[in-house]
């Protein structure tokens, strides 16, 4: 009994639908049933333009909103995680494959398929091997420059779907240049439908809301009835295009889409091609999934429930293979229609999969109502949507914070907007580690000396302080690694010259967390280099791992001074004429010095 | 008069030399002149067989030997440092510029020289910019890795010399297969003349010493004596060859070296061939440096001396720089050269400058001398030479000390054994970068309780203290950044899901050195994602400087909780009963569980 009970939540650790199924019942049938169905009313139009906007026919954006919905169900740890195609995916899969295949072809279709399954399979294997933490090398300042910048050149790219011309490019200067290449060709049509849907979209956002609840509706209804925005612009334009045949006039619709489930799919097995994708498959992996896990993370602590990154990986792995074998192209949990399945009160997953059913039944009857919408809504809805992506407010929080990640950030942005998404990745991550290394390279390091009447060791250029003659002590604000070695190898040689009358140096130890073997050979070095100048090295408070570590080498035999628990214990074994001075000064003077060396420290707020 | 003082010192400060000039006396001059004279003799084998490792005609190694000691000389910081052609930088050149022209023909040379030009150009940009803690970014493991795989490199290099054959190959299956395959053509007299020099080098190292001091010599002098075996093993051979007519039997000899000075040389300035000499440039650039800082710094401890890395570089691009335009080629200060300088007593850098006319009045009056010296016993004492840089005691005390250093000096060693120099080496830094980002992504994290008795705090897992139900409090051992914000982020969203009663998460920053600004924007999500589940986040023991940088952010005012000085001020203002339990528990139970505690504490030598 208590074995089938492992078993099972063996079994539950690796699909976790089977937690919630147990316990499934009617009233969670009925919050779900609630929240897929308008869930489903907004997916549509957003899964047709973002299947736009991959370069893709619209009818792919459908496919890639049922089965990846239905894998994410079972495989999935969020509750109210929504998957399928989002805005920035879309634009990494459009850089991807069009150096590729021509837009609107059969390859290129594969291509986005081929992709999908290559992006779930390093996906699944980053999660089997639990490698999920490899996502954190992509620092929130280069997500921020990223999402920022994909924001700007998403919505620079629908430009042409506004003006109603067709122009290409992926990076910004590419994106303007075709665009003003075009002007002359501007259709006035598409122009007045996608300003109006945008000031219609801007106006629900703010107007929409205050306005139903004046007439009565409740405030949760009020605000899902704000999400239904871009379902009304898409019913009264296409309307419109329907009544005035503005289609004869030059304006862009979505035309006739084939009615159907999602196609049964193979992706190519061309080696060529799947290196050719790796390095984007990698990105779009990468950046779908902390997108997808700060979504889910932010909506699970709402309600105290917990999300797995690595099972996460394994979900997102399988919803993206379910959709390059369903004609889909890659897909990740999205932030708004996640927030409005939350909103909508779902309770499980399984609402997930009836939104995927109401996508189904969309795609097998539906589609003719959407002949004549025309893309110049769509490309309204994306703008709008992804202009809420651009964050100055982070921006101008970075700057303020820290310079260095502030570059990092900027380094990310430009490399975006200028060079595209790929190099723009890329260039963060490279920047943002490099300026770590610097940072860290380079540690606070302060000479210290006793505060009067305690036994406390504080900064001597802060402090009034007693030092000895005889003993040098400094402290280190930072682990000791390779980056850092050198520059306290420098630091303590440095001190070596300045006293002459020097016979004791210390290293106090009390913030260094780990030794690597690099730092670990500069302390060697010292040790060695300081006994040649008849200086004995000492170590104090040196944490309890660190020394562990340190038992398993030759250097504490070899250290030509000792381990101290404490530095005022350093101090009193190396110079207790100078303790003797700190303690025995007159004792008001000590006091008083004692005082003011409290409040320098109370001020600097140094512990 | 003051201010002319201080000019001088800034002068002195960008020429070192006016610093020992102003104080230059008979008696330095005695001691740099008999170090310069044994000096020269050592370098005049050395520096040809370096040139021919290099692929370069055996004259340019005497030219690399003149220019750059004066430049040296004037610029540097080091007392006795010798610079001139090195093994690793030679194989470095020889890989470098073989892919670029032929061996031996002019473009090669020229190639050569240019790479010098480019190399010092870098050091002295790199060195007026004050970045010379990029050469930290070559961990110790990497820079171990790589000098022994240069040794084996090298050696394996030179056995065609030793068998009398030609053969090429920059890694080592290469250099494997190409000398098997030459096998048949071997020459027993290079041999014989090669392995009997080797024998002989060997035997020198460790039976002459002892040998002459039985014979009463000083050890000094033994020591030198030692040094001097690659001069009488050239003597012996070349006489052995002009006496017996070996070159007539096919054994290679150095053959006629053009008499006279380095001649002045122009580096090219085809943009081309500079773009395709920047990366090893570079990499020659920082390898170079961190050997010769690593020597210098050696060196300067015995004498209480100190050296400038930053000005270490300018000295070392000047020293490339003359190099380049005096028909040399790459150069650094050398380990064997610098000891053996340091040994003979040089007191300044005018050891050097004398050096360097040693060996201009040898490459005007002595070099018929060299025409019969044998290419097998330059190959001899090259061989004996970097066989001492393969360094396995290294290997083992890493392996013991850290198995993710071990990692990092594996893939170099191996990346540059199977793949190349160049390949070697980055493979190295990207490897030890990475784990140097893995090991600090999942840090060392705590759930701490109080000590009974105590106002300590330490780990739940380890030690008996006393919790909270309402208050849990964790300690990160480790900065806070981006690599493992994210983590920090999943240790404290999983106490809020275990302990249903919680209503306070405490984080005990007392070794966090510094917060970036994913870090932060990790807590801020950690405070708001906490306080939707009515949980209040608080701070205890930040310090100052990282207190000071939050104080710039909105981050304090939304706290939902408080920052505490120590983790027992949280404990008694968040959950009073609990400290009362910790402290109210039957005395000499408490008395005991402290007790306890400190024996624990101690054998762990956590403080």
């Amino acid at each position: 009994m208590h074995d089938r009970e492992s078993k099972r939540a063996d079994l539950a650790k690796w699909l976790p639908a089977l937690t919630w199924m147990r316990v499934y019942d009617r009233l969670a049938l009925t919050d779900d049933l609630i929240a897929a169905l308008i869930v489903t009313a907004m997916l549509i139009p957003q899964s047709l333009a973002y299947a736009i906007l991959a370069g893709l026919p619209p009818e792919v954006g459908l496919y890639a909103s049922m089965t990846p919905l239905i894998a994410y169900a079972l495989f999935g740890t969020s509750r109210v995680l929504a998957v399928g195609p989002v805005a920035v995916v879309s634009l990494m899969t459009a850089a991807a494959i069009s150096q590729i295949a021509e837009p609107g072809s059969p390859d290129y279709a594969l291509a986005a398929l081929t992709l999908a399954v290559l992006s779930g399979v390093m996906l699944l294997v980053l999660g089997f091997l639990r490698l999920g933490f490899l996502a954190n090398f992509l620092s929130h300042p280069v997500i921020a420059g990223f999402i920022t910048a994909s924001g700007i050149l998403i919505a620079s790219s629908q430009m042409k779907h506004l003006f109603g011309v067709s122009a290409g490019g992926h990076n910004l200067p590419e994106i303007v240049t075709a665009l003003a290449a075009e002007m002359t060709r501007l259709n006035i049509f598409a122009l007045l439908i996608g300003t109006c849907s945008i000031a219609f979209l801007y106006w629900v956002r703010s107007g929409l809301k205050p306005l139903v609840m004046k007439l009565g509706v409740s405030e949760r209804a009020a605000e899902l009835t704000k999400r239904a925005g871009p379902v009304m612009a898409v019913v009264v334009t296409t309307g419109l295009v329907a009544i005035f045949d503005l289609h004869d006039h030059g304006v862009a619709i979505v035309g006739a889409v084939p009615r159907g489930l999602a196609p049964l799919s193979m992706p190519t097995f061309d080696p060529v091609l799947w290196s050719k994708l790796a390095g984007a498959a990698l990105l779009i992996s990468m950046i779908g999934f902390v997108e997808s896990v700060s979504v889910a993370q932010t909506l699970a602590a709402k309600r105290r429930q917990r999300i797995d990154p690595d099972q996460e990986l394994i979900a997102l792995g399988a919803a993206n293979i379910a959709a390059g074998l369903s004609g889909g192209y890659p897909v990740t949990g999205g932030f708004a229609r996640s927030v409005v399945n939350f909103d909508a009160g779902a309770r499980t997953p399984a609402a997930g999969a009836m939104t995927a059913v109401g996508i189904g039944l969309t795609a097998m009857f539906l589609t003719p109502l959407l002949y004549f919408l025309p893309i110049a809504t769509l490309a309204a809805t994306i703008i709008v949507a992804v202009l809420s992506l651009v964050d100055t407010h982070a921006m101008q929080q970075t700057w303020r914070y820290s310079k260095s990640d502030f570059s990092a950030l900027a380094a990310t942005l430009l490399g975006t907007l200028l060079l595209g998404v790929e190099i723009g990745v890329v260039t963060g991550v490279v920047v943002s580690i490099g300026l770590h290394l610097i940072r860290t390279s380079r540690p606070h390091a302060a000479v210290v000396g006793q505060v009067p009447g305690t036994e406390h060791f504080r900064n001597v250029d802060r402090h009034t302080v007693v030092t000895s003659k005889h003993v040098a002590s400094v402290r280190i604000d930072e682990s000791l690694y390779f980056a850092n070695a050198r520059f306290l190898e420098d630091r303590l040689y440095g001190l070596v010259v300045d006293g002459t009358e020097l016979k004791h140096v210390v290293l106090q130890c009390s913030a260094v967390n780990d030794i690597d073997a690099s730092a670990l050979e500069s302390l060697e070095a010292v040790n060695h280099r300081l006994g040649e100048a008849d200086v004995r090295f000492h170590l104090s408070e040196v944490k309890g791992p660190v020394l562990d570590r340190l038992r398993n080498t030759n250097f504490l035999r070899d250290l030509s001074g000792e381990i101290f628990l404490s530095q005022f214990d350093a101090m009193q074994a190396l110079d207790a004429d100078s303790v003797a001075r700190a303690r025995g000064s007159n004792a008001a003077d000590a006091e008083k010095l004692h005082n003011d060396a409290r409040i320098i420290a109370g001020k600097h707020g140094e512990t």
